[in-house]
């Protein structure tokens, strides 16, 4: 959605022609399975859904390179060193991904020398005064199984060039950025930097956001996790709002743009009354108001769930967009949780209605949770396909997955704006069939 | 600890003698085993730890009634009516408590008439216009797995003689109370009324507290749940203090008079490095201080673990106790949490020190869970134990467990102060063990 | 894989045209979002992946009818009655597809009359005698919670002509059938009975399969709740197998003719060093067989991990395979893993070493657990796009997700035989480079 | 239950008079709390129930040592050294103790050399050559939070004066045995064999039973973690069992001599219809035993869910119990779970009914897994009191719980036999309450 995509948004970069024969499982053996090496011509397309009766799928339709390990490969791996870094906000899978990288470098590939980059951009940075960790298969060992990232994150940008002088002076071939939007805005300007020097280094982003926003890409690792964890959370706060006489629970969840977490999240656990995401405006006071549903519902059946995306509702707020943002360069939100409470409380008072209201903010326990299974081994593939495509010189770009194949796509394409729900689309037409809330609030 | 005990203080009243035989399992068969009828005369300890050196066990030693079926009981259970209440917050295992009643008064005695009492003391006054809800295994069918309270729960007292008004109209012959420490005095009161118009009734209370804080009671329904679920949510908090350089996690917990859920969490789970609780006052300021000593622990490790509970820290609140209550009579704290992430904030910018704060309250998703078997199966034996007592005629009590033991204790014992951790006994001792915190931050 | 399809195989049957207007929320209002209709011609590519460097993607491209809701449908929902069945063995998520059917015929589409039929097809035949169950919104209430399947199941076949001969009796015009290969078999026949009857009755099926074996489908419900289930199982196996001096763990999963279960667990839980599955024939003995990779990884790390997909090594049993099946006519396996413990056991014996053996097999208790939240709204999506499939007059299909879509495929396609892990791609490649296992155990 | 205990078989050996200031927390300042040190002249009642109408509580009660730290210690700590060794079965937890033992000794004490033995006893005799593991905080990092020994562990006696050699040869002062009965037994011979010597060493076990048979102690480590995996397997079997007409779920729980584990799993979740545990004898056949009653229970309710303790209906068994032990000397159980699989079935087949049975054994998931946050405390608990008694020169006696305090006693005590379900006690009764099934099923 959005601007028109042409092909040449979709090619990725290369270092290079590749002249190094991949050391990969099964190529020596006769009698062996043969296992795929991917070549670039194999492409995955950009859109599997087109109406027959319009112009058919096209002559030329969008495509994208495949991810997957190469037959042939830019660098050397003997004579290769890596480095890892992760920046924003915790999400479920980071460790799994850390882990995953090394162990691919390590094992697969035969590259030795991998350094873990601490606190984010920061670390690339001397005034911070963060030293590298060497990463190899023993020190990331179970970690795995545990959230958060052992390298430590930062928010924030820092001087590109200070960090390319970091990457030269170390001798760093490939630099492996775990991040959100800005992360990767970051990582394409470092790339930038590094072509301009006629650097040979490659940048290979693993897109991190917890809100499943990242453009282009169907899913992100930790969202599946943040869903799951949301879920029994949501039923217990009915719970909550039962438990009471005109009882309301209010849960935000995660989704400073898009509202995929909250949408999701209510369609997994069907107690939820309303569910308010940053996609769809919705008005406080009026006949089609947030408040006078509200009232209908208590006075109807006593009792109210609302799930409310950390992002909705901006239109509530009086204030300067340009001036708030955190130090990644997200806006920050007004709390529309504490302001839904607020508001609601105040209403009801105002119309003589006794209420109890209880509002939960799961967000950190949600974030620093380790990944599932599912995330994890989804957080593998990303990793493994990340490597494979640093190691055949790919650069400037991210993994990610899209019609359930994991592709290679420009940083820039992703991170041209942000994804959000198609508020006609099927996704949120189920979450009002599960909520049975109005299609509108808007009067 | 407190006032000194008389073993009169321990003697349960009765509303009469037992003349209708129990129609337990068991007890008509000759080759069956029998089953073991409590007699009266069977008596538990009431402490189990004497020191030798002193005076040793002493003449008579404090003892009490122990909980399980009488041969006798007080009530034909053909012609009995029993009514069940759910007040103050909720706590996991209500719903365990409530279905088991339903069950034993059913199955195990024959009682068909129980009424369920909608959103706490509320339900039975007429004003409020709530309906009972009639309870039968069917009803109750696997509630248990869920958490909150079918019921509803309402906090506040209400007009006893009203009350007992409601019991007499209705017919009702046993009262269970489920609730803390306002709702047992509730109980009391509405035992004295009772007896004052000489009716009788039986009021039999099952303690709850999720703060595990009613005098002379081990252990409450709902706390092991909470500790349970406490534990990852600080596992995962130290991920998010981890994850940021001079990474701050702030996780504050239930216990507005006692801290045993943050001790006992912090048992569980390693990561912390300062536990709060309303038993052990802290200054701010001052060498010996809060602030302090994590701004040391910043400059140390560059990370730090903060587990607060919420009735914490008072003292640094300048308010009128008298005043600030909620509708049960519980005072109403300052959120000691928002105030140590603010006052923290400020120390921390003040000495220049860079860090980023977490701060984390999952208060409502515990208290909101459903319990897990182990409490589930407590709750099981104490809503028998509760039903075994109340068929017996035994009134103005609660069960409860002491010694391992279920027991029978009059309430004005239990409602007379709360139960705290013993600063200078074992659990805090090992809490500070596990922490490695000064034993006092006061200067 | 297998043979070549042709477009034809791919097209859907329609019971006639459509006249009737779908109730559809949001049809009716102007300032409304218009949410989207799905027209027959909106196509799906059954092939996202081509290569550029062969034909290209080809003149005409491969394509599937997507799935959602129609403008017009077949049925008018006020006289339209629906029956649901279920079969074969449990699944986490058949009560989350059942009450996701019912609640989207009731509340969408207006369909009061729905009808569960026990015991899968046995229901339908008079001489088995049980009775229909009425369902709606209030009997499927929080079944979605809870494991195994409120209408229970069956196996095998039943007389096609007595279940079409029930379906006319009771007026009965759509049938979803949720199982796996037999039952979508039976299914397609019961279809063509209709058919030969000139009845307008539709056949929907949702694909149920544990093992995720169902041709040309990425994913079955209850697929990742297995996994996810398997995961901490293996990882706690991996206790067992270091806990003791040579110790030895051999974890069974459900796999009967693809190991997709044990490969991905294996990729979550990276403790596993040999998984052995259908698709991947090995020897026991000889240099390269099983057994002296276990005997050398013994003498190296002194423990060893084993997972084994029910199916695997069925070349080591020397039985008839067309005379064992069960009631579906799935081929009955000998037990792999009994198989391979006593194997094992035999020949560390017969070699000196003394090792310890623990066998493990969870998959009961994995297909009888409730569906995790994301599968739970995955059954969600597949229960609605089958009724708007079968409220659109289309029969002889089923639902099912292909390139993150659901599309609408014909039964004989997807029955034409089962889906296997291809051995020679990347899922597979990134199991043996979890392991670390051989490519090849055969001699 | 059992023979006849008296005062001198609680009675705790020392190795010597206790001389060495203890370095505990807090013994410094004046303003601190003053901890508690425990006198040994603080006793515990052993019995905290007695019948006021026979003889009242007597005149000497039993009584025994309450556990925690001493004042004045036996060792010196800068010169002592200690070992762990971990012997039998996994059970949840043992990583926790161990863990909390290191922790206890280096940081409470500052005792520095302490050795992990490997594989049980094995691991001191020189033939098996299982070198020690040094122990210190960082090598315990996180154990805790995953199941399994990182020890290891075996099964089986192994020559006492090697054993006792070893610890000579190393100069141990102090062996912590983790294990169950025969461990025990084994520690008590090597106490003995110390004795003998005439040498300083203190032998302190922390009891470790799954099945909690281990006499006079109310809650072995485990346990708690055992019954909440079992009560999800069972709550989901149940679906197994409605999943098909007459369908039948056997889950096979631990308990080789006493059914704890089965009865409490149980309670927690009212699904199950029988319970069949080692304490109380049942008949297959005749008009009172189980056949009949699965039969009956088929024909009324169509499905039917039986939990069975391993060492249940041995009765049934013709075999010759002197021979068949396993190294630990537990006397090896044919498999009853399997037994009354094939026996049921002949039964069904014999009478023409058509039964679906499923066999369901998760002992090595449970046994296997991590201890839960609760479970956790305990064993911290018991690892704390081990070190301070092991410091104070106490010798030939585990830590335990009783009346909910940890105490001191003598390994000859808990040894003598195991402890039991009382048959005619209330823990019974509740089970046979919550299944319903007949009070004996004894012709």
């Amino acid at each position: 959605m959005g601007r028109k995509i042409k092909q040449k948004d979709l090619e990725i970069k290369n270092l290079g022609p590749c002249k190094v024969t991949s050391p990969s499982l099964g190529s020596t053996s006769q009698n062996m399975p043969h296992f795929h090496f991917v070549e670039d011509s194999e492409r995955v397309l950009f859109d599997m859904i087109y109406d027959a009766d319009q112009n058919g799928l096209g002559k030329n339709p969008l495509n994208m390179e495949r991810a997957g390990p190469r037959k042939k490969i830019y660098f050397d791996p003997s004579k290769t060193s890596a480095a890892i870094v992760t920046c924003g906000g915790l999400c479920p899978g980071i460790n799994v991904v850390i882990r995953s990288l090394v162990l691919a470098l390590n094992y697969r590939y035969g590259v030795k020398k991998i350094l873990g980059v601490r606190y984010g951009y920061e670390g690339f940075i001397p005034d911070y005064g963060h030293p590298f960790i060497d990463l190899d298969p023993e020190v990331v060992g179970n970690i795995n199984q545990f959230g958060g990232t052992i390298l430590g994150s930062s928010r924030g940008k820092q001087n590109v060039e200070e960090i390319v002088d970091c990457l030269e002076r170390n001798n760093i071939n490939i630099l492996f950025t775990i991040g959100g939007d800005g992360t990767l805005k970051g990582a394409y300007a470092i790339h930038e930097e590094i072509e301009k020097r006629g650097l040979k280094i490659s940048v290979v982003g693993i897109p991190k956001t917890i809100d499943n926003d990242i453009n282009h890409i169907e899913k992100s690792f930790g969202f599946e996790t943040s869903v799951t964890i949301s879920s029994p959370i949501i039923r217990d706060a009915h719970n909550e709002a039962k438990g009471a006489y005109n009882g309301l629970a209010i849960i935000k969840l995660m989704g400073r743009d898009s509202g995929f977490i909250a949408a999701n999240a209510v369609m997994a656990m069907p107690e939820v009354n309303v569910v308010l995401v940053p996609e769809v405006e919705f008005d406080l006071h009026g006949k089609k108001g947030l408040l006078q549903f509200v009232k209908d519902r208590l006075e109807e059946k006593h009792h109210c769930v609302i799930v409310v995306a950390e992002g909705a509702g901006q239109n509530l707020f009086d204030f300067d967009k340009d001036v708030l943002t955190d130090a990644s360069g997200n806006i920050l939100h007004e709390d529309i949780g504490v302001h839904l409470k607020i508001k609601i409380k105040q209403f009801l008072v105002e119309n003589n209605i006794k209420a109890t209201i209880k509002y939960i903010d799961p967000s950190y326990i949600i974030r620093s949770a380790p990944a599932n299974p599912v995330d994890s081994i989804f957080c593998n593939q990303l990793a493994l396909a990340a490597v494979h495509a640093a190691m055949a010189g790919k650069t400037g770009m991210v993994v990610g997955q899209r019609s359930d194949t994991i592709v290679h796509l420009p940083i820039p394409l992703v991170t041209a704006e942000r994804k959000k729900i198609d508020v006609e689309g099927d996704l949120w037409l189920n979450v009002l069939e599960s909520t049975g809330q109005p299609i509108s609030m808007k009067n």
